[in-house]
Order: C-alpha cells, then structure tokens, then sequence
C-alpha cells in the first residue's frame, strides 16, 4: 500500500496504461485541498459568436446536426475552419512507410450547445449524453475511410488549456496514422494482458481511489496520474471501443461527466480543463479487442508543462492520486 | 523532398530520433517571419533574491562553486530548496522493478551568474562555457551513486516556462530510473543503427535545415520538430555522452547557444524558452555508445499543449522546419 500523507516523501510510481513513470513529489506542494486554479476560466459572455444559433453560416461546412436539419439544433458537428489536416487531399493508398506523408484527415468541431453561455457542464445528463452519442455518429463515418487509423476525441476549455473559442464546444481529430501514445498504450495493455490473461482496465477500481461511480460506470483518479487531479471515467463493462456506446449509456455517462465537470469547478476554482476519449484504432485486429478498453481521461490545467517534462516525457505531480481522489470523493455539489 | 512554401499542405513528418509523428500544418499559420512571443520574458530587474551574491545563506546548501570558495564566485551549483526527488532516503539497491520505487535521487539548481539582471545569453561564450563545464563536473559526480542512471539538464527561462525564479539558472536531476523518452530515443537510435551501421544524429546535417555552425558543433532546426522554431545544437564528432566534452569545446559551445539564444530572441520577441540536454544513460553498456549521439535541444514557448497533444503524444506544428531555418539563418545578431 502506497503512502499518502501530506508529509510523504516523494515516490515513483509506473503508469501500466502507457508504461511510463511518474514523480510523485508531496513535499513540493501545498495540502491537496488548497490546490486551487490561478487562471479560472473567464465568464462565457454572451456575445456573438460564430458558433451561436443564427451564425451557421459564419462557419466551415456543417457535416450534420442533432435533430437533423432542425433549425433550432442541440448540436452541430462542422469542420474546422482551420483545420491541422486536409480532407480535400488524395487519400493515401497504403499505410506510412518512412518519414512523410501527406497530411490526409479531418478535422472537426462539435459545437456542444446553441447557446453561448451555457458550459458542458450546465447541461442536463440527456444532452450530454446527446454530445457523446453526436461523436460516435462521427466517428462511424469516419471508420468508412480506410487510411483512417485513429480519431481522437478531445475537449479544450478555456484559452490557457487551449480553446481559441469560448463557446461550448469539442474536436475531432481523424488521424492516417497511430499516434504515439495510443500505440504505447496498445503495447502496454498488451504486455499486462500477456502476463496476466486480464485487461488491465478491467481491474483498475480501488477503493481509495474511487470518486463516484453509476450502474455503468466509475471514476477514479489513476495510481499513477500524470497530473494533480487527474480524473478517470471507465465503463465498468469491457469495451475496445468508444464509438460502440449505446444512447442509454450514454446518458448515464453524461451524468457522470456533469457530476466530475462540477466537482473540479467547485473545488479547483473553475480551472481550465482537457478531456480526451482514449479509444483503440478503428480497424482493430480481433485480439487488440481482449485487452483494450476505452476510458475518458479530464485534465484539470494547475501546472505547466516545462524543461523536465519535455527532456524526459516523466511528470512530476505533487498530489498523491489517494489524496486527490479523497477531496475529490469529498465535493459537495449543490442540486 | 518536402515541401515548405507559405501556402503547402499539411504534411506528416517522423522524428527519427524519438520515432514519433508530427503534424505540420501551415494552414492555420501566419507566415513563418511573423511569429512572435505574445509573452514575451520580463525583463530581469535588479530586486534583491538567494540566488544573487550575498544571499548565499537564503539557499539550500552548496555542492560547489566557480572559482572554488571563491567569494566572488561566478558560478553555484546548490541543492534544490524544493527538490522533486529526495536525496536522503536510502538509496535504491536494485534497478526499478514492480510499478513502485522510493524517490531517491538529486535535484540540483545551477546558478549562472552572480548578477541578477544577467540573462545567459548576456556571458560572453567563456563564462557561458564554464556553466557547461559545471554541469558535466556535477554529473561526473551524480555517477558515483550506482542507483543514479540519467541526469537531466534543463533550463526554464521565463515563467511561462516553468522558471519560479528570475534570476538566470539551469536545474540537473538526477534520476533513479531511465525516463520514458529516453528509453523511446534509444530505441529509436538503435533501430537506426541496426538498419544502416550508422549513427543518426552523425547524418543529420542538411543544407536547407542548417542555421548556424563552427568547428566542432552546428545548429538546426530538425527535419520533424516538434516545435516552431525548435533549434537543436549537435556536435559534429560522434559523442554518446555530454558530460565528456572538454573545457575548449565547452566555450565553442557557449558561442553557439548564445548565437542561437540571441536570434530567438530577436526573432521572436524574447520568448519565455526551455533547453534541453539529450544524453546518454550514465551506465551505458559498450553498444549504446555507437549509436547515441548528445545534443542540445532549445524550445521557444510560442504554443501551448492542449488536449489532441495530451491525448496522441502527437504535435502539431504551424511552421515548417525549411521555414524556420531560413528566418533564423538570415537574422541579423547586432555585435
């Protein structure tokens, strides 16, 4: 049993998710409750913007919207206007051999809500769970692309974790090739479930590191989370893959996310915030099945990122995973 | 060969040293001379701290200084008051096994200059060489402890890069365990040797990449950086470890870093920055030494992380590298 008390001495611990270290270094910090943001995300004024209802044609291509062809739509998926990919290139033939290819993919934008002001978090569970089930519509789409290997789903909130929008919204990346990450992960699930028969995700659920939990679903803060307050959410369930969420899980999982959305706010002073769907690649092998497992994995942004973390890929988080998630068990939200 | 005109599409490119992909999508770019820091370093001022001279007694104790007990010391390498590893626990008598080890290890602060309003790149190339030697002296030492098995040298200029003081230092900790991209570099390196009978990095000079050289080192910006404006300083004879260069290279060195670190900051409007010291582990075994070749790695703070980077591991970068190269070799650095 690892140590958690704020005078602890500083420990490392190995992510069996991506196979990497981690420093977990208390000494360096204040209590876990006095962690607070120092740059909370700004008010979403209720200004015009493109991504408001009445705007539509301010914005690149809409790909579909949710009720279909409603004038008075819960969520637009539309391509980015600046998009990092091109999806007017010719889609490559074959998989990446050597060192370049063309930068073939999509990149797009699901505009959460109509209404400016209104966060993720505001929402109901049903229109959350709407939200997810507009991304697994995308991404079955995408999967009709062969040269499409991976599409990573991720969320950005406020400027200093990366949104250059303030309206409610999320984005798509639909990637040619397997990035880096997902293939270390895919590797390091694989080896566990080498040596142990299991899916490691399966059996990640510890009673000190639990936060909340639904029929479904549970999340918890990882043994070794890369960053302080670091939050996981993981279909109790076994599943390879995101993009097979049915509409009434989805619900479920909206509460979920509304509740740890809420949680973070109240207790880190609204901080900006990432959330990304770890997912398998769209054309898995049958055996990549047995051992990988989709979780969403939400970011609170309280340290930066500097010459030790890009030197070494190792993070130093001054929160012991424990601590985080007692506060966070601990979060009274109003109703 | 790639393309790299203003108006190219996006572009795939793998870094072979670390074996990763990056995206390079000049689309969502300005032009490549019009990239400037949005926040731009404070400038240095004179205000009493521990790390000017006189204020010995406010730091953490001394491991040695530049002349040694010299009160006029030019240089301090003194212990971290805030370290993220603990040099007081027993130390390790196994490698790392299991998902668990003790935070034993050293964390080091090297104060540059006595001076506060001093910048690094205000020495001229001898004192700045000096600091190199510090650093390779303190890692001859860190080698004594068989447990230690890499020293990361880094620096954060600025606080958007990590520096919580401003006074000018670079930081060393040394490690009980071999990081996460360190062990993807080896391989990496490895795999290219393995194919080719060569080292990588002793090939990696190219015309269109080149910014700057001398005698025994070169600049560049590489073939897949992962960052705009990246710049990496490579000694051109095939060296596995930095620690083993000697007091005369050491000066052309600093000449080099402080051509580079003036033109960025010409360039690109003083940017808060990070470099990174690339070496080899301490206890290499015969075979590693073939392969693994030190460099300097210097990243200007121009973009920020956001969820697709925290998600893939994968980077997107708005300037291609032939761009990048050809603004900084055509900077003019006023003598």
């Amino acid at each position: 049993m690892a140590s958690s008390s704020e005078n602890a001495n500083p420990e490392l611990r190995k992510d069996a998710v991506w196979n990497r270290w981690v420093i977990f270094s208390p000494a360096r910090a204040k209590r876990p409750s006095d962690f607070k943001s120092k740059s909370p995300t700004d008010p979403n004024t209720n200004q015009q913007c493109p991504f408001c209802i009445g705007h539509e044609h301010e914005c690149a291509p809409e790909i579909f919207r949710v009720p279909p062809r409603d004038p008075n739509w819960k969520i637009r998926v539309i391509q980015n206007l600046y998009p990092a990919l091109s999806r007017t290139l010719p889609e490559p033939q074959h998989a990446p051999s050597g060192s370049l290819q063309t930068g073939f993919g999509f990149h797009d934008v699901v505009i959460e809500t109509p209404v400016h002001p209104v966060h993720l978090s505001d929402l109901p569970p049903t229109e959350i769970g709407r939200v997810f089930v507009a991304y697994t519509e995308r991404i079955q789409q995408l999967a009709s692309h062969k040269s499409i290997q991976y599409v990573q789903v991720f969320k950005n909130h406020g400027a200093s974790a990366g949104a250059s929008m303030s309206h409610s919204h999320s984005q798509m990346m639909a990637l040619p090739i397997i990035p880096p990450s997902v293939s270390a992960r895919l590797a390091s699930m694989k080896d566990h479930f080498d040596q142990t028969g299991k899916c490691f995700i399966c059996k990640i659920q510890r009673e000190d590191l639990l936060i909340d939990s639904s029929t479904n679903f549970f999340s918890l803060v990882p043994f070794a989370a890369t960053f302080p307050f670091e939050i996981w959410i993981v279909p109790r369930y076994h599943s390879a893959h995101f993009h097979e969420l049915d509409a009434e899980k989805a619900v479920e999982l909206g509460g979920l996310l509304k509740l740890m959305l809420r949680k973070m706010s109240l207790q880190l002073n609204n901080p900006p915030f990432n959330y990304m769907i770890h997912t398998s690649p769209l054309h898995s092998n049958g055996s990549e099945l047995a051992y990988t497992h989709w979780f969403i994995q939400i970011v609170p942004q309280l340290i930066g990122i500097a010459g030790f973390e890009l030197g070494t890929g190792c993070y130093i988080n001054p929160v012991f995973p424990e601590d985080a998630a007692k506060v966070l068990r601990e979060v009274k939200v109003p109703e």
